[in-house]
């Protein structure tokens, strides 16, 4: 099977057990509809298929990663929810649609955000297959990679550092918090999760550091020289706005090259690791070259 | 003891040990402040001493119960936090003190609401005093009691519930979701970690939500009838707004016929479950009486 296959593959079982779960919140209408509008709203469904992939780098896919991928979803849809508020990014469309603020309000948007942070947890600690031990990590794991020493502080970070110019280790160090660590929760939790034993996990874990910065670089190379109807963004946003970027700080010739070296430490890591678990390595193709 | 002092003595306690976990998180200064501002903002404490009282009604208190009942009031705390930004509530003091946005700005309230949220189940999942089956009930409790079921669906329905006039049925709903699950934990998990047995934490669970309900009820008293000083904020603010009140529906004498039935109901479930704590039977005099 093809890499973009086994994507496609991936994300349609993914959204119809993602869909099932959180229509199964018996909410009040008007929240429940804004949970599952953002839900429905789509994406690649990287965090979780990266998740899937990682679990089957060990054991062959089944249930028990289900719910674990669909609780690291609906966290990575609220940190979307709550990021698009106009006290925050302030952005009216996500996607091609209006963002969930827009769409209903802003006080049922923070409301949504919260339900599906809170709901994550529900679902990994209601889920029929997985054991206490299992439901502790994923818990401690989830709530430490989102929390206010995870992607709650990457986004703080962000928020002041958008006001001055950053250096390259600052910058490194919020997209580290703000997108990495639910992209490493998403890898290590599914080798985890997949009977992989801790060196493993420790070797895995220097390959999800590196994805999480390969895919902000790229986002950032995107917004230079990437193509406006496949983005389905306008590019160019960066320049005009004060915001620190890998580009202006390095240049795009050094910003390249950055980009092709984590690539490269990325797969070293998964050699070292003895992982051989060819979707993996894709994966950092399909980061580091993505167009869109 | 007198109930006061047992009150006081639990509150200094808790307040100690809430203090140094929040202040644990090794987050962003900006976030850490924020978090801790609102935290330190003191309040009673009643949904962690409730959970304590709960736990001693099985076993003499100890360190278990810390770390649950930090997660609780951290809960309640976010809810706080959110519940006062302009697009919910729009208050600008909590306790004669500027609320969390007015100190910093509305991003960093929603963040720091965020970051207490997911904090709370990483202080549950990182306790060195539960064992893993314990940290699971508790976490799926928890985030059953805060979720989209639970206090988020009770802030969609009340808000929706501020621009039309309720019905009796209706108003309980909204209170039984918005104040009285997070109550309803308090005393539900206390007395689970105190090792009562499933009869009896169904049978004290009734207690708990006739509490609920009498706080709100007495809340809307005291928007009548209360001292202002004692309150800390204006008296007939309800009468001004078009929200439903017990009050307003049911006329005052009414509404205090009713808070005086469940306040029987509350004691007789306890008789009912043998659990024979004077310190529960206070709690409905305390809540159905107080006057702030």
């Amino acid at each position: 099977m093809t890499f973009l296959n086994y994507v496609k593959e991936k994300q349609e079982w993914f959204n119809y057990e993602l869909e099932a779960i959180v229509n199964e919140f018996n909410s009040p209408k008007r929240l429940k509809e804004s949970m599952l509008y953002s839900i429905k709203a789509g994406g690649k469904r990287l965090r979780p298929i990266l998740m899937m992939a990682a679990y089957e780098a060990f054991r062959p896919i089944d249930k028990k990663v289900v719910h674990p991928a669909a609780a690291l979803e609906m966290v990575h849809t609220y940190s979307l929810i709550h990021d698009d508020l106009p006290a925050m990014d302030n952005d009216d469309f996500r996607r091609g649609k209006p963002t969930n603020h827009k769409k209903f309000d802003d006080a049922t948007a923070i409301l949504a955000g919260d339900g599906l942070l809170a709901g994550a947890f529900h679902v990994i600690t209601t889920s029929n297959f997985l054991h206490a031990e299992e439901k502790v990590y994923l818990v401690r794991e989830l709530a430490q990679a989102s929390g206010p020493e995870g992607m709650v502080a990457g986004q703080m970070l962000d928020l002041e550092g958008e006001k001055k110019s950053l250096s390259l280790q600052e910058m490194d160090q919020i997209h580290l918090l703000k997108t990495g660590e639910l992209i490493r929760f998403a890898i290590r939790a599914g080798a985890y999760l997949g009977g992989a034993i801790p060196p493993q996990i420790e070797a895995i874990d220097e390959y999800a550091t590196c994805l999480g910065l390969i895919f902000q670089i790229q986002d950032d190379v995107l917004d230079v020289i990437g193509n406006e109807e496949k983005l389905g963004k306008p590019i160019g946003s960066d320049e005009q706005s004060e915001k620190s970027t890998y580009p202006k700080i390095l240049g795009l010739d050094e910003t390249i090259k950055k980009k092709e070296w984590y690539m490269e430490k990325a797969a070293l890591a998964l050699k070292t690791a003895k992982v051989n678990h060819e979707i993996l390595y894709d994966f950092i193709d399909y980061l580091g070259n993505r167009d869109y």
